[in-house]
């Protein structure tokens, strides 16, 4: 938890998502041997302004140089380093169904190996479920999370669990000392200051592109908001 | 494709995820037999300022009585238009591995029976997956994939493919006439004009997540962006 940023105190959470972005689009400039980019170049991967790109780096600093744009290495580091995505980041999951399962099935934790997720644990109530064994770990009961959390130094709890458990849940991954949250459940989750909590919300996903699938017009100034 | 909306061209794209929360917060409202709300109690519970709240709506028209807030029913009805979730939507999944069965599994496509997403076909290559038969539906090869389109007017379609074949996934539903693609794989789909594509990433999410565990600072302004 060493790299705690110096930052202003009103960046966008869109400017957080564009700088995942952007650094996915350096690492696989990185892997096809390109040295250098420009915020021309990064926009029209990433769909979003040249503007946009530059104002969204703002935030951290000063990047590149005028009129000779960015040296791809250094900036894929830096905006590694700003995400905190330059260390290892050990996850959990708590409730096993399809969705759970599907998670500790998926195989891209560990990109490039830049950085990675290491899943270190999975935890149900259901008695069916406990004992279960996938990839080499067993899946244990929520009532052994505070001690795993506190062994293995657990960072990150991905919520998999039915909405109408989501909040017991993320209170028993709170209790056990966990910071942060994936949000699968449908539901908002109250949390302390001290907890984040991202939502991954595919229902919502489905709504939005009602929406624009009935508004096209809209549709090309989606990223542009700022 | 009847309820095209009259809105300005600048809506940002944080505000129709934001209409997706209000909904959510006033059918449960509805629910639970509250008639009237203000923008200070549907700021509270989606964690954003009334101020955003009444910015959000404004784009779409005038709704409530200044210093009376909102009739529950009415707003709600009015978010469900906004968004086009007065209709059915017709869904197809592509891609039928761990996280399309999942998804194919998923019990919250209808929702309070205001509004539903109907499952109508399941989509894969491989011969081992084709003839399956999931809830009533049997995993089609994706060259069958016009022809239900045509018959069933799909509205949609879910794409969990792998990343190295998501963007011919793309490319056959689109050929097949649909116009919006929920996609689950992390990578930036090619499409024209006249598709919409929603992004279900949640590697960006555990990557935001982590910034968010270093930065919790800014996690309060998170929502407060505009």
């Amino acid at each position: 938890m060493a790299q705690t940023q110096k930052t202003e105190l009103s960046i966008p959470t869109a400017t957080i998502s564009r700088l995942v972005t952007y650094l996915r689009i350096l690492t696989n400039l990185e892997k096809s041997g390109v040295n250098r980019t420009s915020s021309d170049q990064l926009a029209e991967e990433a769909q979003v302004s040249a503007f946009q790109v530059r104002k969204d780096l703002a935030y951290f600093g000063r990047f590149g140089t005028r009129g000779m744009g960015y040296t791809v290495l250094t900036l894929r580091r830096e905006l590694q380093r700003i995400l905190g995505l330059n260390r290892h980041w050990n996850v959990v999951i708590i409730g096993m169904g399809r969705l759970g399962q599907a998670l500790a099935d998926y195989p891209g934790y560990k990109e490039n190996n830049l950085y990675d997720f290491n899943l270190k644990g999975l935890f149900d109530i259901d008695p069916a479920k406990i004992g279960m064994t996938m990839h080499g770990i067993t899946v244990s009961h929520v009532n052994d999370l505070e001690q795993l959390v506190r062994e293995q130094n657990i960072d990150m709890g991905f919520l998999t669990v039915p909405v109408e458990k989501a909040q017991d849940a993320a209170d028993a991954l709170i209790k056990a000392g966990i910071k942060g949250i994936l949000n699968f459940a449908p539901t908002v989750l109250e949390v302390g200051e001290d907890v984040a909590v991202e939502q991954v919300d595919f229902m919502a996903g489905m709504k939005r592109l009602a929406f624009y699938i009935l508004n096209p017009h809209l549709k090309a100034l989606k990223e542009d908001e700022e």
